[in-house]
């Protein structure tokens, strides 16, 4: 997977558990797109403790993966339901009744909201 | 939600994120039935150090459903698979082609594998 995307991933699923100070230095550098030095100038700390803050976020939130696996069930999960929108969508496209095409329409929002 | 159910399901989510000597303990009284002085006598500390573990393992199984949330979305999504599967169920009594049903019986099959 893309660093950047497994890094963002990986805030997204487990960010909540990180000190606030961890998830203010993350997100000014991973969000915001702030230097080291810029971070490190605008909170009063070095660049090595802002780098150091950064590593050790980084290491606890792939922890959280290795134990959970939140994401590699996300991306599975996300696969059977494209594979169930494709089922749908070949169904919608037999001869159904306008009360069947209803039915399976009310699926298809339903599975958009697991996904959420 | 039931007692037992909640502190079950809170271990079932968010158990792994506990220590090793947490998670013996807690299954010792939880899952074994043992008491805290059976637990005291085989671990060889006191009672209550096995009452303090407990707490502080269900403090911090509380504090990461607080901040995750992964047990009430288990919940919604358990409730909108259920609608699925209703919405399934009446569709397979109207009138469909034998690959219609077919297909429904896969959307069925996928959406078991969601939850799991």
């Amino acid at each position: 997977m893309d660093k950047i995307l497994e890094i963002t991933l990986l805030y997204d699923f487990y960010g909540e558990l990180l000190t606030d100070k961890q998830k203010q230095i993350f997100e000014m550098y991973h969000l915001n797109d702030l230097s080291l030095g810029e971070i490190g100038e605008q909170l009063k700390i070095s660049r090595q403790a802002v780098r150091d803050s950064l590593k050790h976020s980084e290491n606890s939130l792939k922890e959280y993966e290795n134990k959970l696996e939140l994401i590699s069930k996300f991306i599975c999960n996300k696969a059977y339901i494209e594979q169930i929108q494709q089922i749908i969508n070949s169904l919608k496209q037999s001869a159904l009744s306008e009360q069947s095409i209803k039915c399976l329409e009310q699926i298809d929002k339903l599975i958009l909201k697991i996904v959420e």
